[in-house]
């Protein structure tokens, strides 16, 4: 698995040191993507591409209809990301198929699941999942113009198969997706490998503050209506909500990750000052309680400074609870090694969250170093990778 | 005076309801220039261009070389400006030299002020006074790319005479220049007219907060070294030290106009936010305080956050104090026109600022209905506007 997790990193489009880059459909992602079917056959499995672009391959003994273990996560990349997110997932499944033949697994490698290159993540499993048709792939476009349907033509993405090849609810066993935990809750405890029992809901908001752009110099401070002021005051009181609310629940977290400020000029105090809200939690009770009492306090931050202020709800992601049997089965068949498999929910968004309305679903969190993620810096240790297949391994034992 | 501001207005590249714009030696910006021209030789002046591309009229009794009162402002604007910043000390200046012909009066128009053209204010007087050469004016280009020297060589500019043109200290009796004050004061007191004794100092920082680029799902609460919410608290803590200096010194100001942030997407937390601090106050010692104030605080609340921070002090411009007598003789001037003057700061930077050093100078400041200016709504009354031009007629009276 290090010698995979490097021979994908070599694939990347990237010059030393700045990390590492496989946009979906881009040579260097098809090149990472043949050394998983290059491997996999080499070990005497089939491949398939689906008609949305994921790639599977299973052992010739297999047959595709057989009922199995979905086990796989993405190749794709952020810009300038790191060796592990996304591959060590899927390496885990390669070994698997290398070293544990008579494993009913079916390896997976979902296409563009960072939503980097089409604008919209976890792609490949929505189109699979059948929840994106061919007119919205149509839609999306990636930074040379061209859509998804048109740019994954040559890697298998076939818009005519689509419905046909959707996946069928119940034709699999579960699915198990390994992947870097990308926090450092992990890391910092000592704790090599965690089962994911939820992946966070989200909502996200867009937030416009409306003052009035004047001059810096002759503009006395309690004659302003500086917005960009006003959203300093939110930011501050959204870092003190997040703080307050992961209390309880400690993957709870609240973001303000863009801002953008008219005319973001020095000499002119800012007139409008617009930025996003990023609000995660594991529980539906802590994310309508979090969304009250922001949409409250910022409407009276903002009218106590005279600006307009316009927020706007632009996304709501439930919570997607994972699969208890499938939880357990992953606890036991660690226990049967000797090693106590801890509870965590996801922060981030996964393919597995599309997928586990279908089908029976859980995840496998790898400790990530100081939880440093989408970052060269990234870093997983080879032997936690190694111990996550073999509790795999365990847990796929027929 | 109404008919030229309109006349000016009408010369600007502008769509209806989005503002005047006059970009130095634009062709809006000439056929300002060519209306001023106009107006002064209809009544009997001679006009010439310096070398450094500013205007000047005189009446032709009154001989170029003869110690006479200069009066003037500038005709550039800021993109999307209103009618009345510069124009208004220009048409003051021309209805001196229609209506009080026999005052020892030299009309200027400075050529560039705003820095909006070639990224740097008030060229034109600072190439006058010496304080800019041609190598500097070389190195300044607008939009299209032209350096102020080729831009402005079909305007009168020529390096080639501008050692020799350079306005000689003590050459003039003092200049007056009248301008909007671009603050609300005035306005809210029902002061149509003030003495600015002294134009405010200004000191600029360029301030970066270095944390860690993270994910924004799954790096908790307290795992976070978030650039944009180090910003924030400094931003409201920079808010709260203008208000706290300016409880003394009315004028003292302090901005953070412009924030730039990394990687600025919503999903990451962000790694870096570098923003400006501008600083004003027409007391040195004020500036001092406060310079001290901010460094020692922002330190401190950088390490409290584990930011990295640097700060770097990009600009100081001393307080100019204005001429006390040309001030006093403003003040007499209004007194025999039954108006009390009350003195004022100018928290904007205006030319007198840079010939202040080589000739007595002071300032008019006529009331900005609101405080609005760099803006389409940016208005003063045509009677303050006349009151002016009859205070500056007795004030000049030989």
């Amino acid at each position: 698995m290090a010698r995979d997790i490097e021979v994908i990193a070599r694939c990347s489009e990237s010059d030393p040191g700045t990390g590492h880059s496989r946009p979906t459909f881009s040579p260097a992602w098809k090149a990472s993507r043949d050394h998983v079917v290059r491997e996999a056959e080499a070990t005497g499995c089939r491949t398939r591409v689906d008609a949305a672009g994921n790639l599977h391959a299973r052992p010739a003994a297999l047959g595709w209809e057989e009922p199995a273990w979905l086990c796989g996560s993405h190749l794709d990349s952020v810009p300038t990301g790191g060796k592990f997110d996304g591959v060590v997932g899927v390496v885990v499944a390669l070994e698997l198929l290398r070293a544990a033949p008579w494993a009913p697994v079916e390896l997976v490698v979902f296409a563009e699941e960072e939503g980097t290159t089409f604008g919209l993540g976890m792609l490949g499993s929505k189109a699979w999942a059948g929840s994106l048709g061919p007119a919205e792939l149509l839609a999306l476009r990636n930074a040379g113009g061209q859509d998804y349907l048109h740019a994954g033509a040559e890697h298998g993405v076939d818009p005519e198969r689509l419905a046909a090849e959707r996946l069928v609810p119940g034709s699999y066993r579960g699915l198990v997706e390994v992947h870097v935990e990308q926090g450092a809750s992990m890391w910092r405890a000592g704790v090599p490998l965690a089962v994911v029992t939820a992946i966070n809901g989200r909502r996200q908001f867009w937030c416009a503050l409306e003052g009035t752009a004047n001059h810096a110099g002759s503009t006395r401070m309690e004659d302003r209506r500086d917005a960009l002021a006003g959203a300093a005051e939110i930011i501050r009181y959204l870092e003190s909500l997040g703080r307050d609310l992961s209390e309880d629940t400690a993957s709870t977290v609240l973001t303000v990750g863009r801002i953008d400020v008219q005319p973001n000029a020095l000499n002119v105090i800012p007139g409008r000052a617009a930025f996003s809200i990023d609000f995660r939690s594991p529980s539906e009770a802590v994310l309508d309680r979090g969304e009250e009492r922001l949409r409250a306090r910022l409407q009276k931050l903002a009218a106590a400074r005279g600006l307009g202020i316009d927020l706007a709800r632009t996304e709501v992601l439930p919570v997607v609870p994972l699969d208890g049997s499938v939880c357990e089965r992953l606890r036991q068949a660690a226990q049967r090694l000797d090693l106590r498999l801890p509870d965590a929910a996801s922060g981030a968004l996964h393919d597995t969250a599309i997928i586990a309305p279908l089908v029976p679903a859980a995840m496998l969190f790898v400790a990530s170093r100081d939880g440093v993620s989408h970052n060269p810096a990234e870093f997983s240790r080879i032997e936690d990778i190694a111990l996550a297949a073999r509790v795999l391994a365990e847990a796929f034992r027929p």
